[in-house]
């Protein structure tokens, strides 16, 4: 049988509708795999994800709705059922491609059909018991940086991106930003003392997660001008947002994981400006799209010398690495890997 | 084969060691069932539980200590883990026996050995959805009226205490009593209005589960000698309180599911006076082993005539009806019919 014919299900979280509306990094994942599959000629695709999820794909669903937008549902009944009746179909695939963390490995002893985990990222030590217990399934990273040392993996894959509403512009504005949550991890006073000590203009946008570090570290420093805050964005105003910017400072204060807001700001030609933590240098090519930095002062000079950067690397390096249509060519490579192993094994 | 000598898996929970060292009701149950069963000469006993678990069956655990009791553990983690390895060792039982809530039945439909869950009570009307889903598994209600009318029950079989360390006492004492959480459902307030109107001393004893309620509501009454609260309370100190009392005051005001409380109360030789909401009826004999009421005047009419309840009678009832053995003698049966219905369904 071909590749492109082989029965795969891609199996989505359910706390938001596939792809989501706004916030949903694995929902986002699994749907661009999906579709990226779907684009390259896969014909047997089904995506197991909410009723109210949208798809080329055959979709088939046992939750309405995702739990964080219907706060009747109790989160572990819609996951639990959610996996239990996907699985139970798991004669009718070829691999099962799962994008819902740790909890469908648990299920993986009763099936037959192999199953591929995308990892995407380590929420707590703990879960790494279950990671380990289930080294008979695949795994896939998605960055080499965001690896456990004892899990055998497949490969790397990078996330893919829509590029359809990422204008790349070779001109760059005056501004620097900052996408993301507000939240420590993320280093968003950080970008506040980068911007001050550079003197140039910083906007702030995305959702905030701690409220109370948004009070004490950020908010006091807004003053509309110097620095903006501007809330959460979509698509059409994050590319209106990167128009603006000279640079996105990505001061993250734990190791990254893989960090779609880098792959999205050189789409537009935006350089980076990220510390040297998790997989930041594995997105941004230092000196040649951005630069990876340990601290402030070294930020506050990558600033300085920003427009060495050509834009139209940024852009490129996009196209050739963080596409939607190249992670599912990876994804493709990964499934014929599988299945070569598993028809080896059943030698 | 024998009945005794089918291979039952007692699936507890791992919230806490079996049994508990202080609060966990279900894996109090789990523990009854399973000494209960072996008291009676069931040869093949397995409890699924924590390693530290204490038990006369062979123990298998995949879990080191109760998620409770070492918070480095996240919850669905070992919860789940321990579901997945005790149910992938199906094969080797005759019958699973769940006391674990609704996630096991999601792992029902990759198993061949039948599954019979105790319902330990209805968390979140949410939860429904699973049980609905497995109709065809097997369920016990622990009580006639803690039943969904869409589900199809074997049996109730209600809940069995260990006498030990329950002394009957044919005199009164002069006091009212209160044992259990300290939470609006189990109507603490109702019960200080009570002893108040009736002119008795009151001890309280439980833990606080809603601290907010209990400086409310609870404390301001609290005097040491009308009202006194002495903490939650283990084995020995609950037998002394007993022997203190003339009856125990059990006002819920939710519908209560089985009410262990009542029937250690009875043991004691203390009559009940409970809110008829839920099992009450079902535990107590309305005046014959305390009194059934709707509202506190009706419980201070009670307490006023809590003499002419026969204390021999509420031992009685216990010894009848709410023992461990009795209840392994009716899971004994309820086992029975299983392998029954499953013969005939293999026929």
């Amino acid at each position: 049988m071909e590749l492109r014919d082989k029965r795969i299900a891609i199996l989505a979280p359910v706390a938001w509708r596939t792809p989501p509306r706004a916030y949903g990094a694995w929902e986002t994942v699994a749907s661009n795999v999906t579709e990226g599959l779907i684009a390259r000629g896969f014909r047997n695709v089904t995506l197991f994800a909410t009723k109210d999820s949208v798809t080329q794909a055959r979709l088939v669903s046992f939750v309405e709705r995702g739990y964080e937008e219907d706060k009747t549902q109790i989160p572990p009944v819609s996951t639990c059922l959610h996996i239990s009746k996907a699985l139970g179909m798991a004669d009718e695939f070829d691999l099962i491609h799962s994008h819902f963390d740790y909890l469908p490995l648990t299920y993986a002893r009763f099936i037959r059909t192999p199953m591929l985990t995308t990892i995407h990222g380590f929420s707590e030590p703990d879960i790494l018991r279950i990671y380990r217990e289930h080294k008979d399934t695949y795994y896939v990273s998605i960055s080499d940086s965001d690896r456990d040392p004892e899990l055998p993996y497949v490969a790397t894959v990078y996330n893919g991106i829509n590029l359809s509403n990422l204008t790349f512009r070779e001109k760059a504005g005056d501004k620097l930003v900052f996408l993301g949550r507000i939240h420590p991890d993320k280093g968003t006073h950080l970008a506040i003392e980068v911007a001050k000590k550079s003197g140039r203009p910083l906007i702030l946008a995305g959702i905030i997660q701690d409220r109370d570090y948004f009070e004490r570290q950020v908010q006091p420093h807004v003053d509309g001008s110097s620095v903006q805050y501007i809330g959460a964005v979509g698509p059409v105003e994050r590319n209106a947002l990167f128009a603006q910017a000279c640079a996105t400072l990505h001061l993250n204060t734990i190791p990254e994981r893989f960090g779609l807001v880098m792959a999205e700001s050189m789409a537009a030609g935006v350089p980076v400006i990220a510390m040297d933590l998790g997989s930041c240098r594995e997105v941004i090519a230092d000196r040649q799209t951005g630069y990876l930095v340990s601290n402030v002062d070294e930020a506050v000079e990558a600033v300085r010398n920003i427009d060495r950067i050509d834009r139209t690397k940024c852009r490129r390096r996009v196209e050739e690495n963080f596409t939607i249509d190249r992670m599912a060519e990876r994804y493709e490579e990964v499934y014929a890997e599988i299945f070569r192993r598993e028809a080896a094994r059943g030698e």
